[in-house]
């Protein structure tokens, strides 16, 4: 249905800016995202809002109007409002003109299927939204299956995460578990884990992998714990000729995920 | 010198507080660089800071004494404070235990020996800290000698961009410059320059790249514009296997100088 809201102080304005807050969207069930780019990406994807904000009176983009035939065709609310009441709901100045609550779609480790892909990249205690987020943006780059979670990890549908993820997030699986429920899954089925670790000796370019390979990368500040590394099927390293000994944890994922990807177009 | 400031209205705080606006960092010419082990990084690279805050009243680290030990030597202040003072000083409540005042030290264009590494990180338009810091992050690993900063990008001695870098702005060269300066300079000697494109069918594997080579990564939102990949001596292409068109432009910029690397140590 199409609507306008032309208060601040309508009711729904405070449940969507609510969503900005990690406790809000979990009771949801949704999040949001921002930009008629991620938006278009999502539709392609096959997810539409179940929400769509626009700021009115202004020149619109074909994708746009696209966009919002199919939110209606599917029984979702577009909702007309002004760039001042964007910018609140968005928090703040510049807001994007079109905004989007999804309905939130995590994935459980038992509905993966691990030979749909390839590649699975593997986070552990990543804490940095936008790391989270480029992580799966590469992933949808290196034809990954998607990104599986492991321990406490900062929210995959955050805002910042959404946006660094350009739209991935809906393209790429994403799971959140634990790690004894990953190594079950995993030693259930086919699987090669990769981790990168300075206590080895073999480089990235010289082992050999196989597919579907799970690329694990540690936490940001510690790395891969001793327990962690010690259940990969392979530790490699990659060449650091500075004074820093690792790279930020998405630049590690990618340099990895790319070797991968390479090895199997060369193989 | 050693002294302490016990007062919330010490006109230093404000001051060194300003160093977060890149305004009042230019006026001064120093910047930030918060916690031990940047300062670290920092000092094993030759970089003390001309002054030095440190929280007082807890267990210091080996690595912090050696470094108040260099900074008096020097003849640098270290300047003990509470934890609230700090907390102040950095805008936020879980503050570093020592932060840094340096000295700006971004290099001219005309001292650079292009010789001096066999790889160069060149970035246009560059908006993100984040994305700049991590840049720099990766030129220490690949071996790179700097990242030569093209037009208008965000300032490499900001705070976020000091903290992604994790000490690499002190081991790599810094360059701010406009494009054509660094064409005239780039042609005034040797030097392959070689752009990631959407416009080629070259992929980034089946190239061949020459030392000393500049990795050209364009601005996050528009990549590079054409009249500067028209410029380049080689335009590749990295696989993207899924629906989007782009990397991060710090991921971007890591799997092409690691490819590079990879190539040069073949060789």
């Amino acid at each position: 249905m199409r609507r306008e809201i032309t208060g601040f102080s309508n009711p729904l304005l405070k449940e969507v800016r609510g969503l900005r807050e990690k406790k809000l969207r979990k009771r949801a069930g949704l999040f949001l995202a921002e930009g008629l780019r991620i938006m278009t990406e999502a539709r392609e994807a096959g997810f539409l809002p179940e929400m769509l904000f626009r700021v009115k009176d202004r020149e619109v983009h074909a994708l746009e109007i696209a966009l919002e035939t199919d939110v209606l065709a599917a029984g979702g609310d577009v909702i007309e409002t002004s760039a001042e009441i964007m910018a609140k709901l968005s928090g703040k100045d510049n807001a994007q003109a079109v905004v989007g609550v999804y309905r939130d779609h995590a994935t459980a480790l038992n509905d993966i299927d691990r030979m749909a892909a390839p590649i699975w990249l593997v986070a552990h205690a990543m804490r940095d939204p936008g790391n989270l987020g480029t992580m799966l943006r590469t992933g949808d780059a290196i034809g990954a299956g998607g990104l599986i979670l492991i321990d406490d990890c900062t929210d995959p549908f955050s805002v910042e995460a959404v946006r660094a993820s350009m739209g991935a997030v809906f393209t790429q699986k994403v799971v959140q578990c634990r790690w004894e429920e990953f190594l079950h899954w995993l030693r259930d089925g086919a699987g090669q884990l990769v981790g990168t670790s300075l206590q080895t000796d073999t480089d990235y370019q010289s082992a050999r992998y196989a597919a579907p390979c799970f690329i694990l990368t540690g936490n940001e500040a510690q790395g891969l714990p001793e327990e962690y590394e010690s259940e990969c099927d392979l530790l490699v390293k990659m060449p650091m000729r500075g004074k820093a000994d690792s790279l930020n944890a998405a630049v590690a994922a990618a340099v990895m995920g790319y070797e991968v990807l390479n090895q199997f177009r060369r193989a």
